[in-house]
């Protein structure tokens, strides 16, 4: 018998509480032995749950009870995630997360105390939720040169980007409806903002490429400023607008990162992803495009992703996980200004003239009467800027080749 | 160093070997040593290649050599691939291998002589090429109660299909095309008849259910009898035709499993998997569907999987990967008559009137002139059978529910 705790019994944190206790025959196949939950964490009293007996409100009781060998950090957040994990890890206790913030900043250094002191800190449920990702990137596509990952990370924001696109809601009222629905949260910011992707795309970069790409500078546009004009001219682009967190290695092996809406066409498999769903493609130089889908958030496939690391970290008590990354300070990544794309562009219709002076005559644009669209030729983010610097641009959206 | 050796260098083989080579800093700092690749075993001679003098043609210099570690098997085929195999990990060698054949014929056994030699037995690459779906569904999923896989594992009928779908091409033209395009064999009836994927849905089966599941007697049609009218009249219901290996586990723990076309749903995740991709939806009780898309054949993807067991092998050399199942007899495969589903028809218009005699008056019916088509209510395959054998029906194909 393993014994485990839990910190936070949130969302997630009675998901685990959940499968551990409800899914334990089937665990137990998978490991050979009981996983028995002995602890959890949380300032909140649950007098009516059938495990009420196992809550504390005081850390440690899991930093300071030896049986306890593997933790769930579910609480979210850095404070005292942070802190809590840190300790943890030091006190010889394996750890596993879903916590994006937390591992998005402090990944690196987190991961090396749990190398020292031959433990392992996993985190599958960070990015994608219930969707496997972490460890297909680090261990099934291993054999490959990953050359570029671009998903829908967040599903609040692909929510309203499909209501939007498939039933005409305007921004507001689409996020209204997330809201009503319990896909948003009240302060809608993390999602609608796009931070909360950031937090995803540096954490498979950082994976991927070996050293921690910290998201505080890394090019962050949300959603905000998607109409529908916009997303009724993609359709005559045949594309739609998703939210995509992007990152690729250039061949001086700068990493063009960045979260930002985009045109994509409607043929790509990232465009059917729609809803609450995330889906996330990998472009590997041996199996070419490998796409993973499904919920991207929610309790219970939150939770199972949680508990899969759990059983990895019983399985290997005394042995460490290869996963691993550097620490490192953005170097690698390249100026978001350098970033090269063709952009979908939309003026006044009186501007249209002025549209055809500045991107060359032969460019493709399509008429609503009021307004024009366009999408430009590739070039880099400064170039597009120079250029339509005395042009009155109502929008301006990069376009996906993916 | 660990040394490997690699039987057979043909499409999937020669990948191997291409990315053992290519791959050798990606693949050091997954493993932490050298890769090695000591011997191929080819009966034909390769004397341009840069690696000629690793080929043998005799299998006991791979045998004997107590240097070689771990062997992949790419040889396809059950004879000898099975022999070398077992004899291998009697020897003491890991084996990996994509042989879908072998795996769905011998997987039982081979696992066992594993597990009794304390070494590992993996096949990735047997299903779904380059696409992550073992390990995802043995390790990532652990924590789910798996209720059903639903999958396109074919490519060459997908990419016939999709051929039919949106060229208008008939079956014979779209499966000359796919020969001409090397999606295709010369013979292909494995392909086409649905041999093919039903050995991948019982690896599929017998990983996730535990207990081996044989081919022999599954359910398996194949796409010989689809026509271009029915491809038609499947738009006319929102739908899709697609060959799918499906698995379900029914309350009373037996399997209905079975390969057959399908009417899928337009919004389903598969039915938007065009071409020559597979794609593989596993539904799990905490995760709901997660899918997995890529490209499902091909020298490379195929072969980048098979480099990530052989790196897995080495990371594991002195410890078992947990992934087994027990051998059967099939005893918990659900009789094919008893399985349970709606059923499109299509009839001569003249016996339209006796379509709705049987199925109702208030039955949806679709008609193009000549012929009518209908979705019947679900029932057994028996009752299906029963109720329409004094129907002349044109064409019968099972509605998905994916």
């Amino acid at each position: 018998m393993v014994e485990i705790a839990i910190m936070g019994h949130g969302v997630v944190g009675s998901g685990v509480a959940n499968i551990i206790t409800s899914h334990k025959q089937k665990l137990y196949s998978a490991v050979g032995e009981e996983i028995h939950l002995k602890k959890i964490l949380d300032l909140r009293e649950f007098p009516d749950l059938p495990y009420a007996d196992k809550f504390t409100k005081d850390f440690d009781d899991i930093l300071n009870d030896v049986e306890i060998r593997v933790v769930a950090e579910v609480m979210g957040g850095i404070h005292p995630a942070y802190e809590y994990t840190k300790k943890l890890l030091l006190a010889g206790k394996s750890v596993v997360t879903s916590n994006k913030e937390l591992v998005a900043a402090k990944g690196a250094e987190l991961l090396q105390i749990a190398k020292e002191n031959n433990l392992n800190f996993l985190f599958e449920a960070s990015v994608g939720g219930g969707i496997p990702i972490i460890r297909p990137i680090n261990q099934c596509l291993v054999a490959n040169n990953v050359m570029e990952i671009a998903g829908i990370l967040n599903g609040t924001t692909n929510f309203i980007l499909t209501k939007m696109i498939e039933d005409g809601m305007d921004f507001d009222a689409a996020l209204k409806l997330a809201q009503d629905l319990g896909f948003a949260e009240r302060n809608p910011e993390a999602d609608v903002e796009g931070y909360d992707a950031v937090r995803k795309i540096c954490i498979l970069a950082s994976l991927t490429f070996g050293k921690h790409v910290y998201p505080d500078n890394i090019h962050t546009e949300g959603i905000t400023k998607i109409t529908l004009e916009d997303v009724k001219f993609a359709t005559k682009f045949d594309s739609v607008i998703k939210l995509i967190g992007d990152v690729k290695q250039l061949d001086d092996g700068k990493l063009d990162i960045f979260v930002a809406p985009m045109l994509i066409k409607k043929s790509s498999q990232l465009a059917n992803i729609d809803n609450e769903f995330n889906g996330i493609m990998v472009r590997g130089d041996c199996t070419d495009d490998v796409v993973f889908y499904g919920k991207g958030a929610g309790s219970m496939p939150t939770a199972s992703a949680v508990v899969a690391d759990i059983v990895d970290c019983v399985k290997h008590l005394k042995r460490r996980k290869f996963l691993f990354w550097v620490d490192g300070s953005n170097e690698n990544v390249l100026p978001y200004e350098q970033s090269k794309a063709a952009m979908y562009v939309r003026v006044e219709a009186s501007a249209g003239d002025e549209l055809k002076k500045i991107f060359g005559s032969d460019i493709k644009t399509v008429s609503n009467g009021a307004n024009i669209a366009a999408i430009t030729p590739v070039m880099t983010v400064k170039e597009f800027e120079e250029k339509t610097k005395d042009l009155k641009l109502l929008s301006k959206i990069r376009v996906g080749d993916l």
